[in-house]
């Protein structure tokens, strides 16, 4: 119940992502599917990177979210074993995107959403300062971009930062066509192992698309 | 007093890293300067990587300590204002290094340590899995070292990833002697802005020392 008033909360109120963070913690924490289908999105691409880790491949972890601590309880010399205690703290929101590490020498960085809109993705779901944080990696040579699913259609895109800053520079619109992905962006395939191989389309970024 | 217990234990458990980066949280969250000094090592980064990302010449981040939940409060309609309340969390090791980002492209990857002894660090202030992870990002390409500071010489060396690992393949020692860091490792020049100008050091690395 709890879990369905805050998907609630959050489809009545979009723009505040840190719902959606909290989210992904509970259900993270808790190993809860939700409605038997796995964490989505999260899910895949966390099962991806670690297919990437144990090949050697790449090496990119999911941040995790920050917390501002209130209360913390040390615990005495003689209960060591559960160790130091937060009693009250709250979710802060990320100052940067989600994802990021090493392929090829190189520094990937992205951040990865849902929508259930059939049409579009809206803005809302990104932070204007994981924009800024994307567009100063971009300038400082890093390779960053968007991956999107989109729920109805099934299909994952990755969007490249600089088609993305295009789109913010060039459009006045609070969401992104459907259709801009299909143009500009790039299907992630999906398969058994790795979940979502977004790394060959990173492969082509290197390579200069 | 309960700072000085948990520095107490910390030195008494140094293979307990945990306490050292809730130490470090509960400075940082609570803006305490510890015994007027400031953070020390951890402020100085943060203020130089401040300096860097401002000067766009640089976005080199500290990671978030990871938290495991037990119990979380969702706030009713009424009192959206304070948010979800963490009730129930405990700190987490953390499976990388503390800092990361992007210079140049590259893929930059750092684990910041102090140190009260004088004549070596000891080994047990990094894990096993930051030394893994160190390992497997520089085999991906990336830029990855160390950076120590011995606080009785008031000194404060890089010492490169490769470098670390030929002490820990050839030698049985349970710490690394501060004459390794003066003949291997790069003395960081301190200044104002950057308080630890650690780049000039990793600019000489992507030149190929």
């Amino acid at each position: 119940m709890e879990k369905q008033n805050i998907l609630k909360r959050n489809q009545n109120n979009p723009t505040n992502g840190t719902y959606k963070n909290e989210l992904h913690q509970l259900f993270s924490q808790k190993k809860i599917n939700y409605k038997g289908r796995g964490m989505g999105l999260e899910e895949d691409l966390n099962k991806s990177n670690e297919f990437y880790r144990q090949k050697k491949i790449a090496f990119i972890y999911k941040k995790p979210t920050p917390i501002k601590l209130v209360k913390v309880d040390y615990p005495s010399r003689q209960n060591k074993i559960t160790g130091v205690k937060i009693k009250e703290a709250y979710f802060e929101s990320p100052s940067t995107t989600d994802y990021n590490g090493v392929y090829q020498g190189k520094y990937i960085d992205f951040e990865a959403k849902e929508t259930k809109n059939k049409t579009s993705f809206p803005l809302e779901n990104i932070h204007i300062h994981q924009i800024n944080h994307l567009r100063n990696i971009t300038e400082c040579g890093g390779i960053g971009f968007l991956i999107v699913r989109f729920l109805v259609q099934k299909e994952t895109y990755l969007l490249k930062a600089t088609d993305f800053f295009n789109y913010l520079e060039t459009e006045s619109r609070k969401s992104i066509p459907y259709s801009y992905f299909q143009e500009k962006g790039y299907k992630i395939e999906e398969s058994m192992f790795p979940r979502l191989d977004y790394l060959k389309i990173v492969d082509k970024m290197i390579g200069g698309i």
